[in-house]
Order: structure tokens, then C-alpha cells, then sequence
């Protein structure tokens, strides 16, 4: 590995014909100076992306890890309908790790950011002890009190989802048995390793002014909807056939004998959008947002709760079964 | 370790009486919502802190490592000029460092943001396999045009820094040989544990127009002086007979066998500011800023080389000698 200095020249270097609208100053000084549209609010967030806590190594590519990393972050602004604007980096390697990941991670993550019309402004860069770190901070802006929060659910309001669920965490159990190489879990493990965030649904549902509150599924529907409820201060409730499974969802329960409905209600990092319309304005939403299919999974209610309509008609509370760090 | 909620609801509640100018939405959302002065421009820079790397759990509690983290992410904003708006704290600890560590870890980076009225805004929550991750977004503002650039350094502008030069490295060496009781040694572990970043000097510079160009030594005085340079494209020439060093040095050097103009060069995490003044607003700088003492200690130069000139009047090349990570 050579030196910090190095390592940042080639990166401003690889930088240089990247879009830089409102970018004052990139890389190299102690802080990015940037300009945002004053009629818009300024949206920001960090996310966490360790080695070993959030991805394996030996499972993805450090281009593909590069992807991931801006993929999550991306995926927090789309919950809040923002439009991405600058990126910023942390990363620490292990010393043995050699300078050829960091290159690849960058160039994973440098793509990324261009394919969503994103600028990396800036980060850190360090050496690890143990595994990689990953600390990546997103700036976005948002039309004023237009923002996609998880507090805007009132009673009555549907509740939809884009895509499908539980195909990411489907993905990371084929990686974990070692069955990748097998074509009929390709999908899964492709939407495990490459999430798409859903920037575009997001600024679509503020454009027009539909949602009432948004969250993506990072931490697994019933955790998400969950959080939804608890800041809106109302409840819910979902139809098990209503929603949307992968295609392969048959496949994944025969050959991996994994419930298909247990993994999309407690499988996490699907990074697709749940969202709450109002009544009166649910026939305006298209079945397809930006080409992502959307579908109506149920409806929040007064009550407190979050309640499961299972495909027998019974009734149950849902509670929060997704991934938590510190249970 | 109880949820990831029950951490973030303590937090929040925490946080109520907290200062929130320009805080649309906090904690608890998918990303903060912020609003800043029009006039000013957006400054944004991101601060690893990982354990074993950046500090050791041993030689400071969690409160002193929230100080630290959050000290060290605002000197990046005083380097700029910035005044200091927003924080954002992405955390990760081992499930066996248990529950207490992360409050008072956050107790003492809220005192802190407090201390400089930054308002913590957001941040990310996780579990660490090994050490504690820190990764610390500050979010700032400066009127535009003004900000504190390492590249606005020119040919006869004089060469400043503030406080003293060396002491945090002492204070490490003091704590690596377990010295840290012997009451000689309290400035320099006190500077090492508890620096201060210089954002009153910084904003000072800024609303008067004295500096050309400014960076934190947080690398080392020789390597600092250096990113000067190289982004001025300039030399510097400096006199080891002006560095200003600290009042222990003479006890530095008898009892740790250390030269103290050798950590004064290339001993880093003083956090003190190293800036530019054009020759025609020297006379305008006051021998203290905000309390703080400022000592001239060389110019910027045409040649592009950076010259110590030692106390025996010899000269030499003063090439970065501080931390770097992938050395």
C-alpha cells in the first residue's frame, strides 16, 4: 500500500469527469464546499457498511462491495423522496488487505455514485486493525416540507410496496450455503449483492405530492412497518397474499426450505420503498412507478397495532422480527 | 445491550433540550432534514475514529472518547473557517463492551456538540465483531467565497500557528509507557485525550478576511505544512527557533527522552491551526485570537520546497514526517 497522498490523487484523478453541478470543492482540503437549490431543504444521512456486521468479503467483490455501500446509502434519501446531490466516503482497510481492494472498492463505488447522478465529495481514509469499515454519508435535497417522513400515516391511508420481498434475505442464505454458482438463486443473490435503491419512485412520490409517509425496507417489512406506525402513532394492517413475493419464491422454499412469507416479512435489505397514500389519492398511482411495480399490501388503522390478515383469514399481531444490532 | 429503538429513544430524549436552529427532522427518520443561512455555503467533512487505530479504549473512557471524536470532526470546520452547524454519529461497539459504554460514550459527545452549540442531527447505529467504530459527518457553513482553503496560500504571506506544537504526541508517549499519574506529564495527556479544535480562531480569520489559506495539524506540523504547499503550489520556510513549542517541553525531553522539535514537527492530533496571513494584513492579527495564542513562524515561499531553517542557522528540507496510514 502507498501512501495516503497517493491513494487520493488517484482518486481525484479518476474524479476529474465526474459531474460536479454545485460541488464548490472536492477532495484534498480539510472539508467539501458545496451548494444546494435554496428552495430546497437539505437532506442527510450516514450508513454504516462493516466487514463481517454487514457484508462478507469472501461473498462479494470489492467492486461490488464499492456498490453496496453507496446502493444503502442512496436507498436512506429515496425513503425521503430526496434527490441524491454528494457522497462521502469513510473507508479503513486492513493493512494486509493491499491497496488493490481499496482501488476496486473506489471504482465499484465511483460508478455507482455516476450512475445516479451522485458526486463523491469527500471522506476518510484510514487503516483498519480488524475488517473493513465503511461509514458512507449522503447529501440529497428535497422541494421544502415535501420530505417523505416516517411520521405522515394517518388512518386510512394504503399501505404499498415496490418490488417484491424477501429476495435479499433468500440471497444472503443461498451465499451462506454456498449454493451461488446455481443459476436458480441467481436473482436472489444478485438483489443481495446489488440492491437498486429506489431514488427515482421516491422523487416521483414527491413530485406529486402522494405519499404520506415513506421508509425503505433495510430492516425487514415488519420491523419497517412497525417504525412507520410508531411515528405516525397509528397501526396497520397487511394481507400475507397480498404481498408481493419473487418470482422464485417456490424454488427458494423447496430447495432452501425457507418460508418464502416468514423471509419477506422479517428479511431485511430488499431497499424497496414502503409507502402510505391517501385514500382520495390512491387511484392517481400507477400500478408502475419508473418502471418498479407497486402494489397495495393493506391499510393503517386507528389501533395501535400492527395486524397480519394470514392467507387463512386468521389474524395476527405483527411484530417487529428484522434484524436489530444490539438484540 | 438492549434494541437499537430503546438506544435511539434514550438518545432522543437526550437530545429534547438540545439547541435545534435549522433542525427540521432529527433523529429517528431515514435522514435528518436541515435548513442553512442562503448566504452561506454548505461545508461537510466526515472523521474515522476506530479503536486501536485512532485511540485506545484503555487510555480514555467513553466519555472522553465522545469528546474526542466529536473535537476531532469540528477541527476539520475550523480549518475551513466554518462555523459549525450539525453532527452526524455512525457507531459501532462489540455486543461485550455492553450498553454503558455506548451511553456514556454518547453523553460525552453530546456535552461536547453542546459545548460548540452543533446539534447532533443524525447518525447511524450498529454492532462492531471487533472495537469500537466511530465515523463522525460535521456539517458547517461560511459565508460564500470566504472559506479557509489549503490551496490560498502565496509567496510572502506569513506562516502562523496557534497554541503549541508537539504536546498530543507527547501525551500519547506518555500514555503508551503507563506515566499518565505523574502529575508533569497532565498538559500532555490532557492534549493528547482532550484537544481543542480551534473553531473561534477560524471563524475570527474568516469574518475578518486575514487568512489566505488554513489547515489543522492534525497530521504533524511537517506534514501539514506540506498539504499547504503542494495545494498552494508553494514552498515554506520555517524557523525551528519560532516553532512555538509547549512549557513541559525542557521535562518532555529529560524524562521521556524525546526531542520536543521533533514531535513538534511530526507529531500529529494537536488539532491547533496552521494558517497563511498575506504580508500586508500581518499587522492586523492580534498576538492572541479568542484567548488563543497565534506565533509567526516562517513564510510561504516561490521555491516548491518546504525548508526548516534549524536553530544552528543550517538549513534543510522538511519533507511530511507525520502520520500517515498507509506507510
Amino acid at each position: 500500500m502507498r501512501s495516503e497522498k497517493e491513494i487520493l490523487d488517484w482518486l481525484r484523478a479518476r474524479l476529474k469527469r465526474a459531474r460536479t453541478r454545485g460541488l464548490a470543492l472536492g477532495l484534498g482540503d480539510d472539508a467539501a464546499l458545496l451548494r444546494l437549490r435554496p428552495t430546497c431543504q437539505l437532506v442527510v444521512t450516514t450508513d454504516l457498511f462493516l466487514e463481517d456486521v454487514h457484508f462478507r468479503r469472501q461473498w462479494m467483490t470489492a467492486a461490488q462491495a464499492g456498490y453496496k455501500a453507496v446502493a444503502r446509502a442512496l436507498s436512506d434519501l429515496a425513503a425521503m423522496g430526496a434527490a441524491p446531490r454528494f457522497l462521502f466516503l469513510s473507508v479503513a482497510v486492513p493493512r494486509a488487505l493491499g491497496r488493490r481492494w481499496l482501488e476496486q472498492f473506489f471504482r465499484g463505488a465511483v460508478k455507482t455514485a455516476r450512475a445516479f447522478r451522485v458526486a463523491l465529495a469527500g471522506g476518510d481514509l484510514g487503516s483498519a486493525q480488524h475488517g473493513v469499515v465503511v461509514d458512507v454519508t449522503s447529501v440529497g435535497e428535497v422541494e421544502r416540507s415535501r420530505a417523505l417522513l416516517r411520521s405522515g400515516a394517518r388512518p386510512g391511508d394504503a399501505i404499498f410496496l415496490t418490488g417484491t420481498a424477501g429476495l435479499a434475505r433468500a440471497g444472503l442464505e443461498v451465499l451462506r450455503r454456498g449454493l451461488e454458482r446455481r443459476s436458480v438463486f441467481a436473482p436472489a443473490v444478485r438483489t443481495h449483492v446489488r440492491p437498486v435503491p429506489r431514488c427515482a419512485v421516491g422523487r416521483y412520490l414527491v413530485r406529486r405530492r402522494l405519499a404520506s409517509a415513506a421508509i425503505d425496507t433495510s430492516d425487514g417489512l415488519s420491523t419497517d412497518l412497525n417504525h412507520i406506525c410508531e411515528e405516525s402513532k397509528v397501526g396497520a394492517r397487511i394481507e400475507a397474499s397480498r404481498i408481493p413475493l419473487p418470482a422464485t419464491a417456490a424454488k427458494i422454499r423447496d430447495l432452501l426450505r425457507l418460508d418464502p412469507f416468514s423471509l419477506a416479512l422479517h428479511g431485511g435489505e430488499d431497499y424497496e420503498l414502503l409507502f402510505t397514500v391517501p385514500a382520495a389519492r390512491v387511484r392517481r398511482l400507477p400500478a408502475k412507478i419508473q418502471g418498479v411495480r407497486v402494489t397495495r399490501i393493506g391499510e393503517i388503522t386507528r389501533a395501535r397495532r400492527v395486524v397480519l390478515v394470514e392467507v387463512s383469514g386468521r389474524e395476527r399481531v405483527l411484530r417487529a422480527g428484522g434484524f436489530d444490532h444490539f438484540r
